[in-house]
């Protein structure tokens, strides 16, 4: 052991540094959730730590032990000897990619598992902690769960509902513009909100927008301003089939969904030049010739997407909300006044104050020059 | 001395106090500034404390000499030597409605006075501090200087411009909404944001509205969901005298200005039933036959407004930012989506975002359900 060891004084502060660590699978682990784990010996001493690797490599608890390894602890062996997993999600007891993560703790030869939240995954829910019990090991479960809850919202949200966590970002001024009447809206927030902005995009497993914005940006729909291992999946919503083959969310590798009302057949040609390009092309027809949104969150659930990140226009934001499908506002507000402009959501009008979208504020922050305002719908 | 005294480890710490001794101030001594005046020990210990009482009253450091006696202290005496004064704004030293707190100071026997900031009041401006070490007092001024004038930011500005420190307030939703297409707008905020609206009119000298607001909801514009000493002047402006006889902004006691572009002469019935409820009627013609808003500023300011608090519709801000008279942003946003409505602030349209208005943030805070966003002029 090289480094001057860490010591935790106690559960709440080693599970505290697992969840520090599970944020490092961000961009990583999907679908995979996020998870942190680390293994203190029985007088505090950090042993080991890890977090998910990509889809297929080794979970938390696993990369943990093999860290104590490194280390010098010799499994099973004195140091491991009444040592606590503190792990922010139960350890899987199923064999999926890799083996469970729950024999290799047993195999290990821990004493105690702490969890932070049982495992949504209808395969897991419970059962790891179950096995874990009726191996002799002391577990429990809960400690910050909602902080752990919170770190993979998105895939809570999959396991639960079989939907995506939406996320809605948007630019805008505090009079609510999202760009002049001319369309102009490069740039109204600054250049560190458009960097927090990607972090948010990093944390997707898909972005989302519209033909509209296709059309009128020409955005790449990729992480580029920050660090990222791996590339969300890019979403079109173009229910005609409208895209055009230089668009540049095609540039960038890596798939890209374009969602349409009609049958590619019938635009055999174009079909055929996006699909060489890299698109694949999913017909998910709903009502007046649209594709239907849910259908594409349900769809976008089955392919392994937690969070999905979009970035569109007012119209597409507007019937994202009305449908009630969008769980979170992520807003970034310049300190500016526009006058008339581009709406944030083509909402309403609406004839009473009761019949207006009301959200909570989850919080406020400043990044950099601009506001940046996240809120979830209220419930009550 | 029946309470257990109070220690201060430092300067800071004392001038600390006293800035929290001002705010007692608000809404009690407009048009004068906001003072608070703690007295200490060579050893620390607090003798005596006080803030500036209404207008012809007693200044802060009198406040604090007349306390030190009640607590048992005698002026001149051994507990005085050596004593310092911490005051929050520069004690005056020119016979006003009361007479100079400088002699008071020096007549008590201190050896020290700390003045956070200079005096601006052309009547003061150094000369107290002078005064002071004329007859002997070490003295300094500088500690918590940003503190002290932000505390008075309105008696600044008068005396540095003339002008009051005006301070725009708007209640919106998150798309910059302030009301239903229909003019619905109560409430889209919640009680707690309506009673901070009510802490911040409470430390105007002055509420400001436009006949359009008069009209459409007919508010009072007075402070009542928090309480005050003071009731701030109610202006409208009103260009053609259009005010109604049954307005409720007549109704509370009080003084009522109303700015109009014409001469009053001109409808002498409604003139006469105006000044019957107790309306002053002054005319300040701009162009187009709209009031000067600027004009409208200096006659507030030759009137002691320190702070002006303005509460009114799309035309009117509009009208007040294009010409720049407004120093401060007080935005409380709900957590909601209005969709069409009305805007905050009739402006543009822009062609480039060059053009728009740009402010910085000041700060946020939750209120209740809301946001509250406050916003100052961008100096660059």
């Amino acid at each position: 052991m090289h480094d001057s060891p860490i010591y935790f004084a106690d559960d709440l502060s080693a599970m505290r540094h697992a969840l520090a660590l599970a944020e490092g699978a961000i961009g990583l682990s999907d679908p995979n959730p996020r998870v942190g784990c680390v293994i203190v010996a029985t007088d505090g001493r950090l042993l080991g730590s890890g977090h998910t690797q990509a889809a297929g490599a080794a979970h938390a608890e696993v990369m943990a032990l093999r860290d104590a390894q490194a280390r010098g602890a010799d499994l099973q062996g004195v140091l491991m000897r009444g040592a606590t997993a503190f792990v922010t999600l139960e350890p899987c007891s199923h064999h999926g990619r890799t083996p469970p993560c729950c024999e290799a703790l047993i195999g290990a030869g821990l004493a105690r598992v702490v969890a932070a939240i049982e495992d949504p995954n209808p395969q897991v829910a419970g059962q790891g902690m179950a096995r874990l019990a009726a191996a002799g090991l002391q577990t429990s479960v809960g400690l910050l769960a909602d902080e752990a809850r919170e770190l993979n919202i998105g895939f809570f949200s999959r396991m639960q509902t079989g939907l995506p966590f939406v996320r809605m970002k948007i630019a805008a001024s505090m009079d609510g513009r999202t760009a002049l009447l001319n369309g102009r809206s490069q740039w109204i927030t600054g250049s560190p909100a458009r960097s927090d902005g990607h972090a948010w995009r990093r944390r997707a497993g898909a972005i989302l927008t519209g033909i509209g914005t296709l059309r009128d940006d020409n955005p790449r729909l990729d992480v580029r301003l920050v660090p990222t291992a791996l590339q969300p999946l890019r979403v079109v919503i173009d229910s005609r089939l409208e895209t055009p083959v230089d668009a540049q969310v095609l540039a960038p590798p890596g798939e890209v969904l374009i969602y349409c009302a009609i049958d590619p057949q019938t635009q055999a040609p174009h079909a055929q030049a996006l699909r060489a390009g890299g698109a694949t092309l999913i017909e998910i027809a709903g009502a007046k010739a649209k594709v239907d949104l849910a259908g594409v969150l349900r769809d976008l659930g089955t392919r392994g997407v937690n969070e999905l990140h979009i970035e569109a226009g007012h119209k597409l934001n507007g019937s994202l909300l009305r449908e009630g499908l969008v769980d979170e506002l992520l807003v970034y507000m310049a300190p500016k006044l526009l006058g008339p402009g581009l709406e944030m959501a083509a909402l309403g009008p609406f004839e009473s104050l009761q019949e207006v979208q009301s959200w909570r504020w989850l919080d406020c922050s400043m990044i950099g020059e601009d506001l940046r305002l996240r809120a979830r719908p209220r419930r009550d």
